[in-house]
C-alpha cells in the first residue's frame, strides 16, 4: 500500500489503471491500490475477448462493484481479429462450453508430455506453436489497451503477477509481465489468498479455481499439474536450499520449470 | 553475428522475425541476422499504419530486396483502430504531407518546452499526454504482431535498439525496447552508421534523416534537438567521466535526459 502511494508519487503519476479480470490477484491488487491512492484515483479495465468465459465478466463486475471504482469494459476481439491472432484457431460458438472445455483439454494433453514445461521452452509441433502464439497475443492486446488508457490520463499500469508465476514463468513475456507497478510480485499464489481474505475480498473471487482464462477450460492447476499449495511448498522449500530428499517427483519437475523459466526470462538477450 | 548464432541455438529458436522499418537499425540487424543464420531462417515484417510515410515503404521494400529475405506487408491500421488509438488523433488524410509535418512540428513546440524530457518524464498536459498514449501504442501494436508471426515459428524476435536510444529512453517501453536478442545495444548510433557502411547497406537508407515515422514530421534529430554525431559524442564524454566544463548547456540537457531516462526505465517497480 505505502509502496503503491511511494510509486506512483515519485514517478509523477496522478494515479493507476489496473486490468480486471475477475481473478484473486487483479482483486487484490485493486485494492490495496484503492487503499493506497483512493478509489477516484483507480481506473479499472475489463478486457473480454471472444474466448473468455462468461463467468469472468460476472466475477469481473463483481470486484469493480466491490473496489467501488470507475471502469469500462472494452471488448479486444477487434483488435485481436485484426492483427490476425484468430485465425490461428477456428471459432467454436456454437460448441457448448462443457465439451469444448473437454476438447481442448484433452488436446492439451494430447500435444505434448508436458506442455507446461514446452511452452516454457518454445518446444513443440506446429499446432502447439500456434496456440502458444494465438494466447499469448491476448495478453500482448491487453497491455496496449491498458497502456493506451493509463497514458492518456499519466497513470501508472499496476502489474499483478504474484511470486509463484514470476519463478515457475506463468506469464506471457512481454504481456501480463509487463507493467510499470508490480504490487504483489513478492508474494506466493498462497500468500496472496490470505491477503485476499485479509482485504475482505468477496467470497466467490477467493473461492473459485484460478484461470488465466486464455484458452476454454484450462486452470491454473490444471497447466502447472499441480495444486498452488503444494507448489508453493515446494517454491519455498527450494528458496529455504532445504533438503528435498527422497528425491521426489514433483520436486524434481519444479526444479525443471524454474530452470526452463529463467531460461525464457523476460530480459533482452544483448552482448554484456 | 556469433551473438546471433548463439542466442538463437542456445535458446531453442529456429530462425529469427525481424521488424523492417526502412531505417538504418533494422538494416544492419537485418544483415546481421542474414549473415548469422543464412537468409532462408530469417523472416522480415513490414508494418505501415495509417500515418506511416510513403517513404517508409519504398525503403522497406529495397532493405528485405537487399537481404534477400522472405517478407509479408501487415497493415496494422485496423488493429490500432480497433484498440482505439486513432480515436486520439483525428486522421488528416487529404492534407499534403508537407503541410502536415510542419503543423506537426510547430504544434510539438508549443505543447512543451522540452517535449523529449516531458515525454520521458510523462509531464505535460491532456493534449500533450493523448499524443504520447497514441504514438507509443503503434510500437505496442507492432510487438505483438512481430510476436504473433516469431512464436508460430519459434522464431526470435530481434530488437533494433542501440545504445544512443537506450541510455536517452529514446524508445517506447514494452515497445520496441521488448525483444529477444537485441544485436546492436552495445553500438552508439553513430557506430551504427560505421557498422552499415562496411555491411554496404544501400546508401539511400544511411543517407536519409533517421525518424521513429510515428508522427508525421518528426525525426529522431528533431525529436532530441541535436544531432546524433554531438549526441554521441557527448554521451561518451560522460561515459569516460571526463570533464565536461566550461559548462555546456547540451551537455547539461544530456544529464537531465540521462536521469529521466534511468527514471522512465523498462522495468517493473516491485519491493525488494
Amino acid at each position: 500500500m505505502q509502496f503503491i502511494e511511494k510509486s506512483v508519487r515519485e514517478n509523477n503519476y496522478k494515479g493507476a489503471v489496473i486490468g480486471i479480470s475477475g481473478g484473486i490477484d487483479s482483486a487484490v491488487v485493486g485494492k490495496l491500490a484503492v487503499e493506497a491512492l483512493g478509489k477516484e484515483r483507480v481506473f479499472g479495465l475489463l478486457l473480454p475477448e471472444r474466448d473468455s468465459s462468461a463467468r469472468t465478466m460476472r466475477d469481473s463486475r463483481l470486484v469493480v462493484d466491490f473496489l467501488g471504482i470507475e471502469h469500462k469494459i472494452k471488448r479486444i476481439s477487434g483488435a485481436l481479429r485484426a492483427i490476425g491472432a484468430y485465425h490461428l484457431q477456428p471459432p467454436a460458438l456454437l460448441i457448448p462450453s462443457k465439451i469444448k472445455e473437454n476438447f481442448v483439454k484433452s488436446k492439451w494433453k494430447e500435444l505434448s508430455d508436458d506442455s507446461f514445461l514446452d511452452d516454457l521452452m518454445n518446444k513443440g509441433n506446429e499446432e502447439f506453436l500456434k496456440g502458444l502464439a494465438y494466447y499469448r497475443s491476448k495478453h500482448r492486446i491487453r497491455l496496449v489497451a491498458l497502456y493506451l488508457e493509463a497514458e492518456k490520463r499519466n497513470y501508472a499500469v499496476l502489474g499483478t503477477t504474484n511470486k509463484t508465476e514470476k519463478l515457475c514463468g506463468f506469464y506471457v513475456k512481454w504481456g501480463d509481465d509487463s507493467s510499470d507497478i508490480e504490487p504483489i510480485i513478492h508474494l506466493y499464489k498462497t500468500q496472496v489468498y490470505t491477503l485476499a481474505r485479509d482485504l475482505k475480498i468477496p467470497r466467490s473471487i477467493i473461492d473459485k479455481p484460478p484461470t488465466p482464462d486464455l484458452v476454454p477450460g484450462i486452470t491454473d492447476e490444471f497447466a502447472l499439474g499441480m495444486k498452488y499449495s503444494e507448489l508453493d511448498a515446494i517454491l519455498e522449500k527450494i528458496e529455504r536450499d532445504e533438503e528435498t530428499t527422497p528425491p521426489d517427483s514433483k520436486v524434481g519437475r519444479v526444479r525443471k520449470i524454474l530452470e526452463a523459466a529463467k531460461f525464457r526470462d523476460t530480459r533482452n538477450l544483448s552482448i554484456q
